[in-house]
């Protein structure tokens, strides 16, 4: 394990924090919240101070591979979190740290789950922050730091990084290599955002508008309003509802669109599941929510709104579910599970996979039947390798492990199977309210600290795809 | 497909379902029970008219394979347990006629879940039939057949209906060519059924003990008292403690310790995984109930019995269990997934298949970290085949997919979350009673007749290991 370069990776992306939170400082300047600027400043200063030490760490070995690329992005993500919580602890906004820890690691991871009942009564400065974070761990925090600055002499790193941080699955030729896209990519992220800020900002206040794009664009969910989005506007809730959707797409689609491959970019099977079962999923909800709304538009905008927010594991409500009866609320919770389409800012285990995982299947069925029949899988057109399907099943499996074990240890809190299981799905999926004593008109709070700690891990291990957060765990991994 | 043959075994499967009745017709004429003597005779007559219609189908070709297997499985016992109803409803024991396929199919599947409250108002005779179910389903109804008749001139014949009735994961040499052995482990069944019996029948009536044994051997669960096996005293429930983990056991291993053959006996991976976890489980949940009991010996009786009842899917119960602390009931529902050993009379989906399942996550987890390395899984000292590891990740996959999609169909019951994701849970793994409105201390009556045959159907996937099942739903199987 080559931990020098870990370390000076660790570094950059600590100084890099450090510029991200100015912003806020100096929204907290100009709005007199001395609290928070104190828990800026102290922060940003601890920050630069153990970036600084990181980086004059001496590289002696230059290898960095694989297992390297995993831990620096697992460490990464949580040394950010735990120095993200800072301002929140300091400016005594928050009470608790395991409290601030978890709201910071669910805007990193882009779940959105909240433990503070209250966020109107937060500073502003403090609120931006949170709502930043979202829109941060949406395209991922070392992508940023690659795109913006040579972080290291080699290029395999890089490569090794990206792969870590934005792991997705490989199958043919319509992922280009991230590297050379990066930029590209980062273009896109914010382009969306900023067309999706002038249509808010025409209904909002500039501050709700900006904070709503960071939760949507990072398919976050967090909110600045007590209330959550159930404040705004229909316009503006249907102008969400839109963007989590597009936030949910493969970042490809629009790079290929934007050079004019069509062809390519609509022949994508996981785009056309995605909208399929987005469809599906509201037709069912608003037949089935329809005796309980006054109409059935207002069923309609209910169920495509909140199908929208967990599909795309933004967590956005502008409605109690947990109210709804148990078929749609089976329902979310399966979704939950899905996610968006890979390459997205979406969580869960991502539409590819469960396409693949039914093609899978079904090659497993024909093979029984008909057992010397050879069966070729194929995907958008292209082959899938047998290698691919088979970390495909191994990442499956890993999750619904990691889903049972986590579920043990928060079952020892002793709520209720219900808020426990939909709770801890709603933070391994990265989407944020669950049902239960966890649902939308609710918080994280019925958890107590063990629990909290328990669910930010599952959010880190969720938003990673397992193997970065996996890694920590392994002592094997960073023998040499 | 050739459906000749397929109808010419299910007629014979029929004439046998007819004999098999005859003892508790037996009973209830002795006890005068003149509906059920009705319901069982007229059923008899009814079976064997169509058993020997079936099998006047000429034959005319003899290709017989896979999927032949498959079908004539799943189909055989749909319908044993639609003729095997018949006696309850016609004896007007059980009013409703779904009720009555419910009940009969938790017989033969072992699953033991019952919609009767109360079981000691019915007549003797059915109250045996019913018990008896779960004995002849714990060892497979078409194992039976060819182990007595000579059903086809094709050897090749029984081994299709023998794997798909007893399928298992085909690891090494330990479980030898169940065709051969088919008598042999009858026998095993047998001569335990028959120790059991003679350590219950010196604490409790002949017919008790006897209905227990079946229950137990079959691994069913079903109790002919009200109060479940919370009735009889220590000593039996130890001994059924005792005999539900004996029956869990693969019987190969029996074989091979009666053909001294120990060393292969006990290097069986699987047997000291299951050990493991029963200890395992025993413990953490005597401790989280131990607050809740009077003493650490009754904690230590009741998790141990409980836990018993689950891991082997017999599904008796001495105590509530829905009224333990939430931790203790999570593991109980993870537990039903996973089941016994193969090739016992259990359900779930086997422990091997989870030992195999860690095996798999841990090669995958290695190649993403030493992406160049060769690694081989290996079972009980022998190689395990990719071929192997892929047939049991589809299964699994396979089983959650199933899972799923039943959860969403018993979700349109309108039932908690709780109650409808274990009560499924304990119908596809074989289990019996759930948590919630399904409890120990209540019954399936909870869901409608929709919801019942969903139920019904899960319990035949479940102990058929979904193949066979599977076949009767996909058209494409049944083409030629």
């Amino acid at each position: 394990m080559n931990v020098a370069v870990i370390c000076r990776i660790l570094g950059v992306a600590l100084e890099v924090e450090a510029a991200f939170m100015a912003p806020a400082l100096g929204i907290s300047l100009y709005k007199n919240e001395w609290g928070a600027v104190a828990g800026f400043s102290a922060t940003m200063a601890l920050l630069l101070l153990c970036g600084v030490i990181l980086r004059r760490i001496k590289v002696t070995r230059t290898e960095y591979y694989a297992r390297e690329g995993f831990v620096t992005v697992g460490l990464t993500w949580l040394v950010l979190s735990l120095f993200g919580a800072l301002p929140l602890y300091m400016s005594h906004a928050v009470p608790s740290y395991v409290d601030c820890f978890f709201e910071i690691v669910s805007g990193f991871t882009t779940t959105g789950a909240s433990v503070i009942a209250a966020v109107e009564d937060l500073p502003m400065g403090i609120l931006y922050w949170r709502s930043f974070t979202n829109w941060l761990g949406g395209m991922g925090v070392l992508v940023f730091v690659l795109s913006v600055s040579n972080i290291t002499d080699n290029s395999g790193d890089a490569l090794h990084l990206l792969r870590a941080e934005s792991p997705g699955v490989k199958v043919g030729k319509l992922v280009p290599r991230m590297q050379r896209s990066t930029k590209i990519l980062y273009m896109i992220y914010i382009a969306i955002s900023v067309l999706m800020f002038l249509l808010l900002v025409v209904d909002m206040p500039v501050f709700d508008a900006l904070t709503a794009v960071f939760a949507t664009g990072g398919t976050g969910g967090f909110s600045v309003k007590n209330l959550g989005m159930a404040v705004y506007s229909t316009y503006s809730q249907i102008v969400m509802t839109v963007f989590m959707l597009l936030f949910s797409v493969n970042f490809t689609v629009y790079y290929l669109i934007l050079v004019r491959r069509f062809r390519t970019a609509f022949r994508n099977e996981e785009l056309w599941t995605f909208a399929g079962v987005y469809a599906a999923c509201v037709a069912v909800i608003t037949w089935n929510i329809l005796p309980q709304c006054e109409s059935l538009s207002t069923a309609l905008h209910h169920s495509s709104f909140t199908v929208a927010s967990i599909i795309s594991t933004t967590g956005f409500s502008i409605t109690d579910f947990d109210l709804w009866p148990w078929l749609s609320k089976t329902v979310l919770v399966i979704l939950m599970f899905c996610g968006a389409c890979a390459g997205s800012t979406g969580g869960g285990v991502k539409v590819v996979r469960v396409v693949l995982m039914f093609k899978y299947i079904k090659r497993g069925v024909r093979r029984a039947i008909h057992p010397k029949e050879v069966d070729i899988i194929h995907m958008d057109g292209e082959v899938v390798e047998d290698e691919t399907m088979d970390s495909v099943a191994v990442f499956l499996l890993v999750y619904l492990v990691l889903f049972i074990g986590m579920l043990l240890l928060l079952a020892l809190e002793g709520l209720d199977f219900t808020t426990t299981f939909s709770g801890l799905a709603a933070c391994l999926n990265n989407i944020g309210p669950a049902l239960g004593k966890a649902g939308p008109a609710l918080n994280y709070n019925c958890f107590s600290w063990f629990g909290k700690i328990i669910l930010s891990f599952a959010m880190l291990f969720g938003r990673l795809e397992v193997y970065p957060m996996l890694m920590l765990f392994i002592p094997s991994a960073w023998k040499k």
